[in-house]
């Protein structure tokens, strides 16, 4: 199966070309980038030599659907939006990895996103593809929004304590920390080795764009209107997503209980490792990989449980779990091509 | 004066030498280190080379006393403990920066620390050096004992709206991350630079020997008694912490009136920062000195404030309060000694 | 075919057990430690949760021979000596990962890596790994030497132009740098992360144990001995080697000349990646890979070539390396197994 | 002593803040940065909040003459050779930190840089302030032309040997690494966080304009014209160079003897320690200090000197020398304002 990249010259896109390398059933098609069409992807990625030596493609809906049996979008918002429906038009399968069908209302996309939103039609047909959580409605779907990273994080993190009712709605806090490689391939002061390396940063609070995501999921989750708090901070390192994420008990609980109650939650979920009891996951424990790892602990003098839950934000936050996603469309095992174990050290 | 310094080849020791050397009234006299007494201090440091030439001593509470005027304590927990009362008895001012003499309950102290508590007398007589909330007791004092690096960092950011009552008591939490500094210089897996390089790690949650230490210090601050929850994390750098600090707010207030709140708390304390709206301070903001920087923001939404308070841990989290401690001790200016402009980048 | 590890907690086991794991003809069988026998093996490293969670064993060679089909060393130097013969004894084929059999001179051993040398007959039986080069000598062998890192980036940066006798081989200067995880996972002050971090450092020099084993592929390349100047850098990173090689001309030959040189040197050999005039590699375009990229730059004013040659030291500098050579003993295509696009950023 | 600097953005000229804030003798006076004049200095690093809180000032050179006593240029090559001559003709001191009038030859200057050359009467009124080696030129001169970073480690590390006329002067090749602020804070790929982070890459082999500046201060210093190889790399971290210098002896000479040799040519250099025999610095060594720490062996199976010479790019190579040579220009103390301790870790 011939899958094509739209996006071809970001972060992105190329760990979707590291994982479709190594996946049994499907191969690199076209890989398109406007701003760099002609260029061979290996005089823009070194270390692609030898392996993919193609030329980046402009964008054409018609001859990428013929060519191409599904289309993964790796652009940044506000694109996805005019590209992903020449793309439903012409036929062809879509996994969108940007943000502009995550949000199921069009004032909350244009409130958050500061863009005006895609047609209403093509929000409807959009099935969120948090993998573990919405797998029968991605089983039967042909466009995918693919989760953020954060919210990938998160969600995942909370929603068995949410759908567990044990939890204090109002009380949500999530501080997550993030390596460099989540800004993109763009140039920022931010992101400018000298700034940020020995530094670690807070930004964004309050105005995270990802806040309407993961409140979505989270009020779809218990079936009431969540609202949290959500700090991002950057942290000194490429790779990996860190949410420590606080909620308020209503009942006495012990971290032993609540473990199981994860544990259950998961039992079929190949890719959520749940840690024992004092034992917390860190970034590196997941780098390379599609794995998410929590860590759980109730502080009993507060009555407050606390999430650690982590991931590779390139992988299980993006192309990753796009590859999760179009496992599950096409029926295959949801881990083919997703065997690996993380890089470690 | 004459400083001698007592646990000569920690960070903690190293950082205080950094600083005397600058210090326009101070000296560095005895270094003491009873595994390498013998040692020159630069065949351990060689960053030290041409500058501390002399060989570290072995630990003698009289003829530290005869030969110096004041002396710092660098030593794990558990040591300054069995040493303060020598250097008290022969008559020397003694700057203990240690976990030891922080807490005034004996009995909380054995319940986190795990040692046997030193002798109560001593720790009655031990004045907590949180420079800029408790200067008059530190003027009159003999015996400081210096505070921690996360307590310095989340008592400087909640004490002026525990103060103000604007905040509910119940709802604090604190997510603190720090560099691998923090941890010292003795061997573990922890700080084995391929496992914590490129890895954010949460750790010893709810079991922080800091945590007391932050209640005491809040508890004082607001008249009741406050539990936190803290959760310690380590991110891959050397310097700096940041405490991320998230309270309920009683009333609705704005992130302008909190940052006047603030400023108006610290508007006699040079070394507290506190950023204008929509600015959030970094650690490397602060590296080197003995800066504590604070941003504000309160969430409309949620009606939570969050706090972002950061210092260098070993500055202002440890050798730079404690020079600052001894400024204030002998009446002199308190940045004397203390004026560096943080190194960035 | 069931693959054996000793050395079982080790950076370079744990790069073994990452790659069989992907490998479509080999499978993890006993994995040997003996300071932690069973200790279960995701205890000691979390990532492998819920992948391998077989528990660690003793060193037994007749039931290790029994079970395995193969079993690869990765075990410190000195150790190797002593296991490597009953591992043979038990007739099962070998791979030893450290440096015990890779120099045919026990004197040169002995001289070098200050142990007792392995006995003669075993010297000699060994196979030296370096796959692109000895590749028929490793298709006959049942026990592979499985070259060092430093050697295996240098070899193949320098083998092409000694062979071609247009360099002088007295002017051969190599300025290596390397990733800490090389140093492994025993702590030390010099892998402490606040000590290596933010900081380069010199180490070894002229003493490196790796000097011996590149005079002798290189001297064995040209036919005359070869005395080289090898010099070792630790820099702030956990995985890669760049070795940046010196050598004087004999000839004037253009920069393009010598590339052409290399890549028919390497036309058949998949993981040797030659780079373009203009074009040099880094340590990060090879990460998690096989590969070995290699930059050339001739100098006209001083006729003098520089050889830029990067490797993922536990890569194509330990375990991948093991790993071809595996395919190489059994027929099979060199690259089964090992066809992972390097993970970039 | 009011002192104005010009770049007023760059790194250089905020570690020129950074240490003409500790210098007893001067003052920062205008702080001139024509592309965000009118903006405060510390809304463009906060981290001076507090501390310098002037606004940004467009240049005016007669305006800078009247309310300033010395000028420090800091701007990218090319504009302080328009610059310097207003600045000159108004009657103010300079000290130039770009490269534009570091060679001597206006040939030379464009073949290099590719810009067109200053004129020439500025070029020979230059004066190269190497401080160590032209400490008599600099203290009567009135304008300075401040070494580059490479050229300061390297030329340091080689001028002994080069002096001695023991070194074959052909033989000379230097495997340079810098840290990432060498490269400024203009945006670019090379200096992007994910790209660099965890990343080892060379870069210009044989085309670094740093390269005639060594070859004429070397030439000089021996008598002879010399041509060098010279090598840049770009190590994952922020600050430190280390120059690895390989150099053929023409006699047997010890180890031991090369460092007396050293020792006695910089014996009355405070600024340069030699390390003792059998230890070599790292970058870390001399953070944020104004030390070149020198290493040296010789290699008996080879006769060939490794000199390792590291610096603080920004303080030694670029703002601290800077320091230095007005300290010797106004017959100061050559250490006033630059007697900090390295920081460490």
């Amino acid at each position: 199966m011939k899958a094509a990249i739209i996006g071809g010259t970001g972060y992105g896109s190329i760990e979707l070309v590291r994982l479709i390398n190594k996946h049994p059933h499907l191969e690199i098609g076209s890989v398109v980038s406007n701003s760099q069409s002609g260029v061979k992807f290996s005089d823009v990625y070194p270390h692609l030599s030898n392996i993919v030596e193609q030329p980046l493609e402009k964008f054409d809906a018609n001859r990428l659907s013929e060519e191409n049996d599904i289309v993964f979008l790796a652009t940044p918002s506000g694109i996805s939006s005019k590209l992903v429906p020449q793309l439903i038009e012409a036929g062809i399968k879509c996994i969108d990895l940007s943000g502009d069908f995550r949000l199921k209302s069009a004032e909350e996309y244009e409130a958050w996103y500061k863009h005006p939103s895609p047609e209403e039609q093509y929000l409807k047909q959009a099935v969120y593809g948090l993998s573990e959580i919405y797998k029968d409605e991605i089983k039967d779907s042909t466009f995918i929004s693919n989760p953020g990273c954060y919210p990938t994080a998160t969600t995942l993190g909370l929603l068995p304590i949410i759908k567990s009712k044990l939890a204090d709605e109002k009380s949500i806090i999530i501080d997550a920390k993030s390596g460099v490689s989540g800004a993109g391939r763009g140039l920022s002061l931010t992101s400018h080795y000298s700034e940020i390396n020995e530094n670690t940063k807070a930004y964004k609070l309050g105005k995270h764009q990802h806040i309407p995501e993961i409140e979505q999921v989270l009020s779809e989750g218990c079936g009431n209107p969540i609202t949290i708090t959500f700090t991002t901070h950057l942290v000194p390192m490429t790779r990996g997503i860190m949410c420590s994420i606080y909620v308020n008990l209503k009942e006495n609980i012990s971290t032993k209980k609540v473990i199981d109650l994860y544990k259950q939650f998961y039992q079929e979920s190949h890719f959520i490792r749940v840690r024992p009891e004092g034992i917390l996951p860190s970034t590196k424990e997941v780098l390379g990989s599609n794995f998410c790892d929590i860590g759980l602990h109730v502080d009993e003098r507060t009555n407050r449980l606390t999430v650690i839950s982590v991931i590779d934000n390139l992988v299980k936050g993006a192309a990753g779990q796009a590859i999760q996603n179009v496992n599950l469309m096409n029926g295959w095992d949801e881990q083919t091509g997703l065997t690996d174990i993380p890089m470690y050290p």
